[in-house]
């Protein structure tokens, strides 16, 4: 089939390749002119027959709200956009009833993969109605990695970043876990080679994944990883995981816990640790750090 | 070669069977006559040509402690005792000296596999020196999974249950964080099939695991859980990874915060959420649920 | 001076009585003709000579946001608008824009004291330009604590309510500390009259505060809190503090960790705890309890 | 009545000052000659009259261990020993073993006052046989502050350094609360004056406390703590608290929370973190910060 593509960064840039090698058409447009088949979305379109799929893969929040006003005003009825950006769920309802105004569907796709994605396939999970979703599956199926898992029609607009959220949430709570248990072994005298132990524990273990793999990888580049800085970024999907959660009530002690470290570990000096330091002052003159 | 083997529950019964499979002799004693080769550890001592090597699978804390004193008394120098139960790291270290104040030597080793281990192996950690290890290595070598990985020399005395230990931390807070991630995505009411995002995740995602298959198993016998009550036992070594790092000044909020939500789980009603009703009725008035 | 004042609840009703005691003449206008002074909004502001100040007290969200919009119709430039209710920083930001199109200025107040505020006075953390402020300022005396203490000009519009968002947000925290401890004491088999410490702490420590001396009241009213249940509701603000500090990065593992301790508590059986016995189920054959 | 005091250092001798200004006679020792009133404890021993009470108010740990082994030599049935330094209440349970098989009563007692206790009086909170405590009350008498709070005889041997080790617990989370409250405040461009608005909380307020207070205190010293470094030291207390917790699986999430954020206070780089980061850039490319 045709899919157009707007959107050609290291994620689209190789999600089109992905869908050419499935023997799919991909017209993409990109604002850098290098990277585009066309010089512009209503090119694009232009070179769409309907009805058209038109698939989203811009940075959430602002361009990827402009990118689907225009396409509202550019697309016909029975035409499908495809956010597969990581746009949060709220915005994919907001933007369905923009498109459904229009009489165009709208698909809502979260999408894991990272660098590993071009040759072993993204996991998508989407959410819309199924008459919609059904126009887009072939594309779902040149972009899933092989074998019987790794897509899934998850339920409503807004759906697929829903659960694309909550994967990134648990993912930060994995990765917190393997953080939390390296640090320890580091710190105990018996444990001579914690690397060797990361290894071992990729073959009959409860917990044996894909992390624990890449734990291994980056431990073999850089044994004590003395290399880097304890800094870590923190993605919308981790904070909207916790905002989601307040929502629905839902508590989610592990999942935040990992957020918080991620936010602490970008912080120069602690503020709330200074009110520790000054309140230990206070009553007992206790010693303190000073600058 | 030849071992004994003390302790022949769930986990040393299929030990045993393993380690025959892999053509070693193995005389196990159990208190329970229907399990035993022999009728006592004299008489399992008896029948090992020295140097000999005995594990020990019973239960940590008192069983344990008996045991090797018991071996202490028996056994010569040169031979090795292996405590393969889940005893604290602390024991090894006391009880390596004790031993070793008798010329025999000690290994610790922390066993994960489950009801999964007779079949794909088990993971093992031990520590102790390495004359020591080199005499238990064919059992190891018979007990470990296929394949390169599985088993490791984790250190010293006392760092296979260290590592043990902090394997079922890490397992703790990833079973939390699936487990969050699915409560979040139930309350969801945009995502209509939580069982099939679950499977979904098997392939192309960052969290795929074992325990996500399982979670997926889990799923497929009982889709929301609800033959089941939110109820969770916990094991020594959640609550001794928290105070090692409490030795270690290592903070560890995901495993810490996966631990205390089992204690929460066995309470039928929380006292500190009394406490919490009590002074919001107190300052403000606010409604309380009576019983 | 005058104030039209709207919403006379229990929060509202009380307040009126404490500025006209102060010697103010307040106009009050509810829903509940049993409660009000005059039948409608537009009576009120009919009956209070300009520049008029009109304090409104009612329900955060939609009831909030009517009687803004309906007063921006009815006041003229030069009056000004009070918000004492529980709104969220954020749309005071909008209620204000609101009003300025107008001419109307914009105060927004957090408001501390409950059912002691009668009596003792109420905290106020006001928000908004220093005129606006200044009309206001004869009732924000009335309302207050005597003494130095008790109210502030917390910043811009927004500030009065983000203020008092935190202080809720540092209360809950500080109750949990105090049921946190209360509940350990209670389980230590050492301390046999957990009431009496809780009652001598109240002079000579660090801990010694307003909620201890609340928490000793209920301990006296009931020793064990056998009673209550361990059940606690969560207004907006616990929530909004979380989300706030999400939106600036800010770690609060503390007055987050209170917030779950009040969902947890609400919840009859916990979904993510028998995902955790689901799958300690699938990997060990534990044990479960079913329903 | 008369009072051997072993220990004379910032506590002790200012307790030693405390109970003469009240009339009794204390007969102090401590190693530094320059604070002691006589050159050993034999001296001491031998200059009080039978039954003896003989206070020892040293570091936890070896020294009080020692002092106390010590004592059980050189005094005589029905003397008391009183510890009320900041021992662990599992070692409490030791020392009156130790003592009560020479006939010597123990009483341990948790001391809170720090710099202020002088003036104003030391909560104390004791625990031992009535018998015991009986011939100890004179000076917990002239130990406490002025009024009817601050003291306790909280229970049995243990319960009065389990009592006070529990009053640190509650301060960690309810300094650590108003620690996160003082940082998201100062975060927030609404607000533009954090420093009163914590100055106006003394009054009217919920969380109104000691704690504030000194907050203010600081806060006057310092309006930013641009002076201090964010980092907190952590006494035994803290640390045992989570260990009690632990023992009768009570969650702690709150208090747990702010003893890590001391751990974490403390490192220059965080091993996690550092983990966390090798992860984010093995899946997904993303910018890492190398040293």
């Amino acid at each position: 089939m045709e899919l157009g593509l707007i959107g050609l960064g290291k994620m689209g840039g190789n999600m089109r390749e992905r869908i050419r090698r499935a023997g799919h058409t991909v017209i993409g447009y990109d604002r850098n002119p290098d990277l585009a088949d066309v010089d512009s979305v209503e090119q694009l379109i232009a070179k769409l027959e309907g009805p058209r799929v038109v698939w989203v893969m811009v940075p959430a929040g602002g361009p990827t709200q402009e990118t689907v006003e225009h396409l509202a005003e550019l697309l016909s009825p029975g035409d499908v956009v495809v956010d597969g950006g990581n746009s949060r769920w709220t915005d994919d309802i907001q933007h369905a009833e923009l498109l459904a105004a229009k009489g165009i569907g709208f698909v809502d796709c979260g999408v894991s993969g990272g660098v590993w994605g071009l040759e072993n396939g993204y996991a998508l999970m989407y959410g819309g109605n199924a008459e919609h979703v059904a126009k887009v599956q072939p594309i779902f199926d040149a972009l899933k990695p092989e074998g019987e898992f790794g897509s899934v029609h998850a339920g409503k607009v807004g759906a697929g970043h829903f659960a694309k959220m909550v994967h990134n949430g648990i993912e930060y709570a994995m990765m917190q876990a393997f953080a939390e248990g390296w640090e320890l072994l580091e710190a105990a005298p018996e444990v001579t080679d914690v690397r060797e132990v990361f290894r071992s524990w990729q073959e009959g273990t409860v917990i044996r994944s894909w992390l624990l793999d890449l734990a291994v990888r980056a431990l073999d580049d850089d044994e004590h990883l003395a290399k880097l800085k304890g800094w870590a970024a923190d993605s919308g999907e981790g904070r909207w995981t916790v905002e989601a959660a307040i929502d629905h009530a839902v508590p989610l002690p592990a999942i935040t816990a990992s957020l918080f470290a991620r936010f602490a570990s970008r912080q120069d000096d602690s503020p709330q640790m200074k009110m520790i330091a000054a309140l230990r002052n206070q009553f007992g003159g206790h010693a303190v750090e000073s600058k």
